[in-house]
């Protein structure tokens, strides 16, 4: 028993956010270089009854701030979905990544036995804080994010598994 | 500090391809109905230079007993990425469930201090297994099994993200 709740959920979001952002400006420079439209992008969609790339990205943040408040137990951050940009994308995933970093590990601990309530669309479900983790935040979190990339993929950005990755902690 | 390396691993891994094995099957299911040559399907790919379906699922399996393999510290399973077909994808994903089903927990005590090497082509890096387990494998197993989901997705098949995330351990 041995690694703690904040070290396994928060600084994991963080990361993943960051690794978004950086390969959503390649995204971004694609649309610059006279490729395609940013608005076309930022609308465009794996399959027609998929969500575009810009609600992906609302629904990463939406997830990361999901955990830190739930298993910290705090106010939600609110954000009117109404991005329309890269630019706004950003600025989304900066103040994210902002909430999440004012979260302390003492706030999380014991957070695996915690009760969350979760809402979705038509259904509400209570979890243990571990079992909402892993189970649902940060599987849906990679897919969304996974999901960006593979927009930005099939639309002819060349990126890589390293942009999605990011940095790796070697040592 | 309250959470075991084995709950945060292993178990994770069995799930993730449990969904994977799942929502594969609504993949054949809809060749099956005539829509698509089930090996156009597995070789579809999002784009030119992505791996189609069939190497999204044999990566899959690779990072998860991977992910057994490398914290316990014994003796991998091998496969010879030789599948064709969807049942011989569904075989090598029920042997890679049997092979991490035979850890046990204990075989990762203290596994997040672990050095873990990982050899990818043409680069060798040594991580805690802490960090392997959330910068590499959890987010590239993540990463594989949302494309293998996403190129089916793509492709007309009616998958929703309950497909995706399974069955939810409410309580």
């Amino acid at each position: 028993m041995s690694v703690s709740m904040y070290q396994i959920s928060v600084p994991v979001c963080i990361r993943a956010l960051t690794n978004l952002d950086n390969f959503l400006r390649k995204g971004q420079a694609y649309a610059s270089e006279g490729n395609v439209k940013e608005t076309v992008l930022l609308k465009s969609r794996l399959a027609l009854d998929m969500f575009p790339l810009i609600k992906q990205v609302q629904i990463a943040s939406d997830i990361s701030k999901g955990v830190g408040a739930r298993l910290a137990g705090i106010e939600n951050l609110k954000f009117d979905d109404t991005e329309k940009s890269f630019a706004e994308l950003y600025e989304r995933l900066h103040k994210t990544v902002e909430f999440l970093s004012s979260i302390s590990p003492e706030q999380l601990d014991g957070s695996e036995e915690k009760i969350v309530e979760l809402k979705l669309p038509g259904i509400q479900m209570s979890f243990k804080g571990i079992d909402y983790l892993f189970s649902f935040a940060l599987p849906n979190l990679s897919f969304h994010i996974t999901t960006a990339y593979n927009i930005l993929r099939h639309n002819g950005v060349k990126l890589g598994k390293a942009d999605y990755l990011g940095d790796l902690p070697a040592i």
